[in-house]
């Protein structure tokens, strides 16, 4: 069954193949992602309880059992997956960096602050992977959004009917080499080059805004051109991937067309496509590949 | 006599230092330097030319001797220099890519064609020094802006009254590194770090619009505060730095007092600064460190 006829069928042989067996505890971020793995997890009759950060967490989780937290709020989040009985967790979707002026912080917070403390140094990946030891020494088990549903991972090759170019091909190996060496410093997941020319490269900033910042460029004629260059995603190595998995979608998709970019190529297998169908649809409308290309760990 | 002397009595004791014998040809892109590289140079009664670019540079060359070229007109350029006896260059100012649409081919430029297609691919290091190397072939001397004028040096040590805290000291080392490491890429020449976190990392958008950048992530509370973080800028190894030096002025100044930042570290004798008082007397008022720091080009 391909990627995208699962989902079309919304996803029925999923969660079945992982060793979740009790309720799914979802620990909720922006994006569609946390109701759509809740979704795919109802249809396999497979609990779910989705708690959800305020102001990061779409809305939309009011639809399954749920409770919102503040940051800062860990007991609040502890009693929620104990009383659901969630021994198993996926935290999925991304969030800003708190401003500690705006924590809550409560008796279980108190406790963990230590480990708080400890978070507010160092890059991202050094956060995330805290973050997630800290559930595995409560005992829970910690799943990545790929691992419990494996059609949200880019397959290898050409998802879109356009195909990256010889041109492209030089572009996505500099893009590639760029990203590689950036994660080393534990930076960004993203690059953008058009031409051999390092167009962005990706920090804090988001690819977003990243893409913005190429559309911008383009416009001053500090590029070579529209309708070429590549933006590239990959994990930084040793990137906590269950909680930190570079993630595509529709929206990154028009950022590229709008960027007079030819394509998007990502590392196969390491990065999440939320809403596949639309990603596609919109690739294929502006002319633009989407690409899984085959990614070695031991490269990173 | 201290560089702050120097600039103060309008740079006395400048060009008759260097080997520069002739007149002096001023190939000018954007920025004051290639007026304040003029005005020195007449003071010690060197003959000067301009040959500014349309579009880039300032129409206070008009004060020299000068002549307007657009985008292509090599054979213009030449014989300007010719004409005016200058065999020795500075190559000042920097420069947006051009639209390959608005360059105008003379003849000059049509006998340098295969150099021009050259230029088209490749990183802004691999563009410059190509540049150098087609004037040196020429016959041409192409010295640096600090070479003729060594008081548009950054200087080693805190030149505010502010020096780096223990705080901005650990940032400053993330960010050399980073910077280090992107310039093995040819990437950018400068990085912002705050509380060890790489906040932003600059390609081609320039310096200015990754500080405005960090100002917005600052709103959006994606970072550690206000009042801390710092901007480094350092050459990539290999640099051309005849052409090519990283720069910093007022300008700079006032963009990393808006984003926040506790401080700029610049590689010191490495990197230009304009407007040196103004410059200051901006990091003075906001409270922020301008520092030179001991550069070893061994290491990059």
């Amino acid at each position: 069954m391909s990627q995208r006829q699962a989902v079309e069928s919304e996803q029925t042989n999923l969660l079945k193949t992982t060793n979740v067996t009790g309720p799914l505890g979802i620990i909720a971020g922006r994006g569609s992602l946390p109701t759509f793995i809740a979704d795919a997890a109802e249809a396999d009759d497979l609990p779910v309880h989705i708690v959800g950060i305020e102001g990061e967490a779409d809305p939309e989780i009011e639809r399954f059992p749920h409770t919102w937290i503040k940051w800062g709020e860990v007991g609040k989040v502890f009693t929620a997956l104990e009383s659901n009985n969630c021994n198993d967790l996926v935290i999925i979707g991304g969030v800003s960096r708190p401003d500690l002026r705006n924590i809550r912080i409560d008796l279980g917070a108190l406790k963990a602050l230590p480990f708080l403390l400890s978070l507010r140094k160092g890059g991202d990946d050094h956060v995330l992977s805290r973050i997630v030891q800290f559930f595995e020494q409560k005992g829970y088990r910690v799943h990545g959004a790929g691992d419990v549903l494996p059609e949200l991972l880019v397959p290898e090759g050409a998802l879109s009917r356009r195909s990256p170019s010889a041109e492209d091909e030089v572009d996505m190996a500099i893009a590639f080499d760029v990203v590689r060496t950036l994660g080393t410093l534990d930076i960004g997941q993203a690059a953008v080059v058009s031409g051999g020319y390092v167009l962005a490269v990706e920090a804090a900033e988001g690819t977003d805004a990243m893409l913005e910042r190429c559309a911008e460029i383009k416009r001053r004629g500090r590029s070579h051109g529209t309708g070429k260059g590549v933006l590239v995603k990959a994990p930084k190595p040793g990137q906590e991937e269950r909680v930190d998995m570079p993630t595509i979608g529709p929206q990154t998709m028009v950022k590229a067309a709008e960027a007079g970019l030819s394509g998007i190529a990502v590392a196969a297998q390491h990065v999440l496509i939320t809403e596949y169908n639309r990603t596609i649809e919109i690739a294929n409308e502006r002319k633009i590949f989407l690409y899984g290309a085959p990614w070695d760990e031991s490269d990173t």
